[in-house]
């Protein structure tokens, strides 16, 4: 006996390993128990099976629930002025040298005291959840001070535990340096004191970096990617937005979870990235907000297989994108994805850039029932709007949310 | 004794007579009676009046109720495969020449049932109402003959009837040539049968075109717009969206309450509009869809005085956009606008190009207690963000909608 039965719907499983990566059934049944997928398959097939409760769906469309795995969630304030510089020509660098951009936003979070933070947050994580999302990853990365940090995981671990919704927390470790602040000393301190601080605290899966000009260079990466591996974290980077750094391939040869941004990736970086099997994060919400000209080099990640996922990188800065939606229609219209592309960026493979490819991100046996059910008549749906309000219904580990 | 008074909030009432454009008034209060506002000031100025119902608003931004002047909301089917093809490079101009765009909506809509229309157009319609639209003008034009565009108009009075919005039906006379039809006869039966049926009927305010290569060119919008003259019908046009065939100038020349797309004008286009207060309405969703490089001449609209509103232009071709306040950001981030401007063109200037600058738009007495309470800390926020999904409470005609 399981718990509900969904039945009179068409799903599209993500589970390619048929050859079709979408993993269509159509006038297809779900069964769940103890928040599990327990089987998925054409209505006739699951005739036989009992279930506390069935849920006739009128023919919507079904899928995994969607996965940003890419966000900085928590900060305080906006940055809605710098919007409008930006509208009069500033570029983010020109912000950021500037002592505007993410100086701002630090200065802000500190003034916040966490429940002011969670607040925010929680709109922000709402307005995800609205979208479609079962599982959101966030970052630390405003707080520049290992104490500060600390108190963000701290926050984003209390947000989780307040909301239905799988909350995957990353630490930030090297986001930006502060003004007047010593390059080796600051990441020494990251080194030294907040990954075994984190680590010790079980409060992040991943430890994150940026590597830009207007960031941290490759070798400072380097020694941080060392710590993380030294605590057990796995690692991924901000990696060739701006410019190729060599970024991609140093995350690579890390075995990183995922490398993000990569509008400058070039061959040899997406050649490593296929290699170690980590996943190619684009974020469209960024590029477009910034205005940039430089696409990802999306045939480049096709021809070498590198998979693709997609994240709105919710951020005061440069990415303020409250619709997960959006950001799969962003991918569509931006970068050239197709629709599938963009919903496997959203779930599969958004799931494997958190490391979670065997739990989320696949409607199959075994793995969590996170489900959204979609009023649209075709699949295709999912790129083509531009802001739809979000699924008719979201489903976390089996239960209605 | 009013019937409400809303308090303990900050107004933008987009009331520019006292120099300030967006009429701000801080600690402020407003009363309603009869669904109008029949006073806006500080608090401590309305603390004599009384009202049946205070309502505390906690230090919230209000504005008036969002005004979505450019939509082509009632149509069968999506344009997803074709959103795909414009993907792998399809131009409009090629997919229209192809006999797909707009053909195939008109194919889609003539095989939908009434009832299917309203349904389809209901859920994009409730997307608009739920990111804070009060008012939304809906367009005809997937019809092609009389009888199917009386039914399409036949469809927009129905949904207004039945939700909390204000709706503004617009006969979009001539959207483009069906294949295979006589160019001068489907002119003439627009002119002849069309026009002179809908008047009658009273089922549009106004009457639009399509003046463009691949849609009716001057001469033909020319006898439309004598037409609509003939039987008291204001007028509005789609012009220089694509090319410049000196649409603006001629819509001018017939006292248009509008202008529409404008990425092509001109000074002596934009000279005309400014002198016939003929409103500029850009739609960054169409620009955005279509991957245009040629943005709206804003500037020169700024120096001409001419009044610049901003629309969703919600169609299945080349705007599926559902969010107004994404087409206020698209506004700022796309085209340049301010945050102060693209409010503008939501509300008051947005009004002005429907023709109801006397009644909505502007949070003065006398005119509708259409009112949106907006969650957010700064009022540039309307444009910064990527997606809100829309305000906290809205009210029409002073009830809470």
């Amino acid at each position: 006996m399981w718990d509900r039965l969904l039945t009179d719907c068409n799903v599209a499983t993500m589970d390619g390993r048929r050859g079709d990566p979408l993993g269509l059934v159509n006038n297809a049944a779900i069964g769940i128990a103890d928040g599990k997928i327990v089987r998925v398959g054409r209505r006739a097939e699951l005739a036989g099976f009992q279930a506390k409760e069935v849920v006739p769906l009128g023919g919507a469309w079904v899928t995994p629930g969607l996965i940003d795995c890419h966000t900085h969630l928590v900060f305080g304030g906006t940055r809605a002025a710098e919007h409008a510089m930006r509208r009069a020509g500033a570029s983010y660098e020109q912000i950021a040298r500037a002592g505007g951009g993410i100086a701002s936003t630090v200065a802000a979070t500190k003034a916040a005291g966490s429940s002011e933070l969670i607040d925010s947050a929680r709109r922000r994580l709402r307005a995800l959840m609205a979208g479609g999302c079962t599982t959101v990853e966030i970052k630390s990365g405003y707080g520049f001070d290992p104490a500060s940090e600390i108190r963000l995981l701290n926050v984003v671990r209390a947000l989780g535990n307040q909301e239905a919704v799988r909350i995957v927390p990353t630490l930030l470790a090297l986001h930006a340096l502060p003004q007047g602040a010593e390059r080796t000393e600051f990441v020494d301190r990251a080194i030294e004191e907040l990954i075994p601080a984190v680590a010790r605290l079980g409060l992040a899966e991943a430890v994150d970096g940026f590597c830009e000009g207007i960031g941290f260079l490759p070798h400072e990466i380097e020694r941080l990617f060392d710590a993380a591996d030294n605590h057990g974290l796995r690692v991924k980077l901000h990696a060739e937005q701006l410019s190729n750094r060599g970024g991609a391939k140093l995350a690579a040869r890390y075995n990183a979870l995922s490398a993000d941004h990569l509008e400058h990736l070039d061959a040899v970086g997406a050649e490593a990235m296929a290699e170690a099997g980590t996943v190619a994060v684009l974020l469209p919400g960024a590029f477009y907000a910034l205005n940039e000209k430089q696409k990802p080099p999306v045939q480049l990640l096709r021809d070498h297989g590198v998979p693709i996922a997609v994240a709105t990188d919710c951020n005061p800065g440069t990415s303020p994108l409250l619709n997960p939606q959006l950001a799969m229609n962003m991918a569509c219209t931006l970068f050239g994805l197709s629709p599938e592309e963009a919903l496997a960026g959203m779930t599969i493979n958004a799931a494997a850039a958190l490391g979670l490819a065997d739990e989320i991100g696949v409607l199959a046996p075994g793995m969590a029932a996170d489900i959204c059910v979609w009023r649209i008549a075709d699949l295709a749906e999912l790129g083509y709007w531009i802001g739809l309000p979000g699924p008719e219904r979201r489903i976390v580990g089996g239960v209605d949310a």
